[in-house]
């Protein structure tokens, strides 16, 4: 092994340096692999000593724009695609069980648990829209118990969370518990497009790719039932102008919902959708 | 080209987002490289939802951990080898000149501009040294007008402008400028080894490898004069016992200097080196 680095040993001797003794299998791999390709990386498009200068900059900003509220690195995670490929690596379900997607930053623990058929719009903006569906296994029977956890943003684009002063508590959130027939319905509005938060290095990354910020319009879903896994994802709007260019990768083709005009009922829309959950 | 990003193609579906007309060459081609990159590694690991949901963290705690007299992310580019990496591709020299390494973060611009054979270190401390040698072209031509800009820490392991409340300011700072003989000398201290900073994520990551943080001792050289390239560079000792396994991966063979007994002079050691710069 080399002591010291140059350009055709770099990675083997940054690896080289990994004592086995002090270190878990695991993180020697991770590690490997990071300095591997990073190194690869580095050589491959010969990174110039100011580029690497704008790149620690970069990612010191990045680290110091994140608070409480806003995850910058989880953004950067999204927009690279990466989220969504972890997600791929880590649920790899039959094709025909409701595929799963990122969770994001908005979702909330503790949504008020309701009657079928509640509004959950509680704002009174937007256009209304009627869900319903059954939760089903990937043999076709009815889960009962299912626990159906959705949010969504309101017609400004914003989720309850983003606009304490101005939203109810609670806007466009609810939770639903199947019965027997493992359906369930309940209302709330047609979702729409929104950029992801662009005033910061994510933004900066995305503009200088020439990449729009926008997310498809889209609702969110976390379905829950004993015996079998959880199901994380989101029901598209197949319709929407950014339904192939969603800002995250997040979208796939099993969760383009159809949302259609209603005359059945008081709402404007309907949009139809059956979860299919994998056993455990 | 694919519309939905899978497991498959992550990589050129996010890629493929790049909008040409609003990005340029070389920012494509960096972006391309790192998406690509990053996503084989993800999949060569396997990455769980966990570990990525602690390397957010990591990532986010490394810009957190910048302040003004403290930058995490070169530390960690330190760290894994990638300074060094940028540093060797952006200064491919003849293997008869004098090799460059990291500039690191203790430079200081200004520092006093001294006679030959000044006395830089001025707490007192120490192992007193005899620096001597000559700035010379590829050729073996002398070069007068050269400066030398060197700065060590003390014998406590600190630069001065880590303790400015302990150390005298410019302690072991100074310029120092060639006649026609090319020649230098100053007197100073024979430097000692340190560790890096070990109290954020960089020491956590070096601590999860097994690895010591340590650097072997050595100063610092930025040699400057017209006609010439700029050489940054260090002179190590070449006896340190950290000599194999430098911290940052800084030394190389040609930048050991033998640090000998002295009984010519005033100083405890003596260390000769000469710098040879390549012409523009």
């Amino acid at each position: 092994m080399a002591h010291f680095l140059d350009e055709k040993n770099s990675a083997e001797t940054v690896i080289g340096r990994i004592n086995d003794d002090e270190c878990t299998p695991r993180f020697r791999q991770i590690m490997a692999g990071l300095i591997n390709h990073l190194h690869d990386f580095i050589k491959e498009v010969e990174l110039t000593q100011e580029e690497w200068e704008i790149a620690i900059d970069f990612l010191t900003r990045t680290g110091q724009k994140c608070t409480n509220e806003r995850q910058e690195w989880i953004l950067m995670s999204d927009t690279l695609g990466v989220s969504m490929l972890v997600d791929a690596i880590n649920n790899r379900r039959p094709e025909h069980a409701t595929q799963t997607t990122v969770l994001g930053p908005f979702h909330v623990v503790g949504a008020p648990e309701l009657d079928m058929g509640t509004n959950i719009s509680l704002d009174g903006k937007g256009e209304s829209c009627h869900f319903t569906g059954r939760v089903l296994s990937t043999d076709g029977t009815p889960i009962a118990n299912a626990r159906i956890d959705v949010w969504s943003d309101n017609s400004d684009g914003y989720y309850d969370v983003q606009q304490p002063d101005i939203q109810p508590k609670w806007n466009n959130r609810g939770i639903f518990t199947t019965g027997a027939d493992g359906a369930y319905n309940f209302r709330g509005i047609k979702p729409v497009s929104y950029p992801v938060p662009t005033d910061g290095p994510a933004g900066e990354m995305l503009n200088g790719m020439g990449r729009h910020p926008y997310r498809p319009a889209h609702t969110h879903v976390i379905v829950t039932a004993p015996g079998f896994q959880k199901l994380v994802t989101h029901i598209f709007d197949g319709e929407d102008p950014y339904i192939l260019s969603d800002a995250v990768f997040g979208v796939k083709e099993s969760l383009k919902a159809p949302f259609t005009k209603n005359d059945n009922n008081d709402c404007e829309w309907h949009c139809a959708f059956d979860f299919v959950l994998c056993p455990d």
